[in-house]
């Protein structure tokens, strides 16, 4: 497998964008990747994107994407993982730069959730659970996260407001980040008075749907050389899948796809999670980020949450998570998210993050679809 | 890149199958195609579904389809790519062997379209459009597909009835294919009495919405010597994009990316349409049909109609197309579609095709997306 490094990204804030459509954010994301790399092809586009069907009507958005770029013709096709597509299309662009098959792969994800009402929207996301064991009970994916979130207070004897430490955290991160959807830092107060979506959940332990898209473009170590200025490698990525349905899971708190693709990325990046200098996660709700910090190793059984009262996840902590604001704050265009991720990733390998940065020759990412049915984990290195 | 065997296949009977939900119809693709190359797991599973979020209510179907097929925790991704996503799925599988990434990767397709009455279907299916200047216009799929057949007619001058070949070939091939939807002749006659669904467009031009689920098992040559049998090659694979919107390609009646699909299939195979014994093509509509024909080589522009009114398509002619039914008789099980294509090809390639068996040492499938905008080619070898 040859080496396969990132030489350019791109992203569009994230927000409710009524004027756009996915495909001029998508567009807009590539161009800039594609000018920052300097280049203006590419031999394949992987899209990531998980919803363009159900909220915009619009099937077949790789090509479509391709070609209001400016590449029509080019072979692209659309991955798709619920919230792990994003990380997804990444994983199959490193292969297919790492085996030969392509030199140059432009990865992109894109979504647009603002077209349709709240309904709607919610009746979407549901298909990321299992529909015929949980959605058509009426379980909605946030409920399902509190059924999570509500076993993990028991067994662990936690309150609710011991897991705002993950949002102040992330919304405090995203105030410096110029892409964030909510720029704004919340204290612990506002998070203990927020409203509940599916109790113990409230508003504000869980990423909002959003608007956005986001690019980085792979290539082979002889095309990152022909390019200008410093390159981030990938030294690891893997995907795993679990059962969708929660109740088909030995253990309902143990993300099993979450930790075995960390455990397949380290094994081939030779580092274990002790090395890693930031993270970013799939906070897509408050428990989501304890069982990611669990899972992949960086705190034990029941302790994900103490990491966070701790103050071990900010940018000054062991182990910083959501540096541009998570999920819950940077924002949550769902299959885009997987590769806002990496974008920030590279900011910070790059030493690119202003106010945010923080000090890390490696950084992981980790993209989850649904209640953890599958799992993406990359792990990046900083230019030598 | 290494040598890509297929040593085993599944299908289930195309149908309504109302009893049957997408991931059991998947799994027993599966079952079967693992039973006869005697494997019992995979290092991967690639699936191609075109709309189960639409139809099922249901998304992260890779995962989905692992779990239930007993592969739980394998790496799994679903391929969209509208009616082309069964053969996008197969591309990268074949990519990935190919490649050295996997040495036994396992292909589904599976579309479940039986679930919702037919305009929730009709509105599913414009997803393949270009939503923002197509389909929110009142154009549907088939309307699309009927401006297409009209200019042709009009270009060629042509008639109606004219297109009954490959309709009346289709359905004389399904008889004999115990997984066929509709296993009973049609009559020029019944052609051209047929209702219109889209002037010039009848029902017996348009394959038929249906549930089903076919998986290819793709392999190392390492791998394959370890199995019994004979086996298949893939000599050829490709996929291109063109404009999604019809008004956007120079000429319509040109499908670019079936074109560019074939030509790229052609030169890593190192042959020529000349060479090509069997062509599963994809006639979602007869229109369909007659261009795919042109873009390949096998006809010249405007001479698709005519290479089937000459009798050249049928089992005894120069070039067999939908030799086990094709779209419109197999049925059309959108994004299993590509897949059921490499199953049949395999069946004609292993002797397997029983009274339908043509002499082929080459066969080639194509599948497309929308109107053209995504088209992939695979060209396979008869076992030595």
């Amino acid at each position: 497998m040859r080496e396969v490094y990132i030489v350019g990204i791109g992203q569009t804030p994230v927000q409710e964008h009524w004027d756009r459509s996915a495909r001029d954010l998508a567009a807009d994301s590539m161009l800039q990747a594609m000018d920052q790399a300097g280049i203006d092809k590419a031999d394949a586009i992987y899209v990531g994107n998980a919803l363009s069907g159900e909220l915009t009507g619009q099937e077949q958005v790789a090509a479509l994407v391709a070609d209001f770029a400016g590449l029509t013709g080019t072979e692209a096709v659309r991955f798709e993982a619920a919230g792990a597509s994003g990380g997804a299309a990444v994983r199959w662009g490193y292969l297919a730069v790492a085996s030969g098959v392509h030199d140059t792969v432009l990865v992109t994800g894109v979504e647009k959730m603002s077209d349709l009402p709240g309904p709607a929207v919610e009746e979407a996301l549901v298909t990321s659970t299992d529909e015929e064991y949980e959605a058509i009970h009426g379980l909605t994916l946030v409920a399902l996260h509190a059924l999570l979130m509500r076993r993990y207070m028991y067994d662990y004897d936690l309150e609710r407001r011991d897991f705002a430490h993950f949002s102040v955290n992330a919304h405090r991160n995203a105030v410096n980040n110029p892409c964030a959807m909510y720029r704004r830092p919340i204290s612990m107060q506002a998070f203990e008075k927020a409203k509940l979506v599916a109790d113990p959940i409230s508003l504000l332990d869980s990423a909002p749907a959003a608007d956005g898209a986001a690019t980085v473009i792979l290539c082979s170590a002889d095309v990152a050389r022909a390019t200008a200025g410093s390159f981030v490698e990938i030294i690891g990525s893997a995907l795993a899948t679990d059962a969708v349905a929660l109740h088909d899971r030995p253990n309902p708190l143990f993300l099993r796809a979450a930790h075995e693709s960390a455990q397949k990325a380290y094994a081939q990046a030779g580092v274990g999670p002790q090395e890693i200098g930031v993270f970013e996660l799939h906070d897509a709700f408050t428990i989501l980020a304890a069982l990611s910090l669990e899972a992949c190793g960086f705190a034990g059984e029941g302790q994900g949450v103490r990491l966070a009262m701790e103050g071990e996840i900010t940018l000054e902590g062991r182990i910083p998570i959501c540096t541009m604001g998570g999920l819950k704050a940077r924002g949550y265009p769902m299959g885009a998210s997987g590769v806002y991720q990496i974008v920030e990733l590279v900011q910070q390998l790059r030493g690119e993050a202003g106010a945010n940065q923080v000090q890390a020759r490696l950084g992981m990412a980790q993209s989850v679809g649904g209640t953890g049915g599958t799992a993406v984990t990359h792990i990046l290195r900083a230019p030598h």
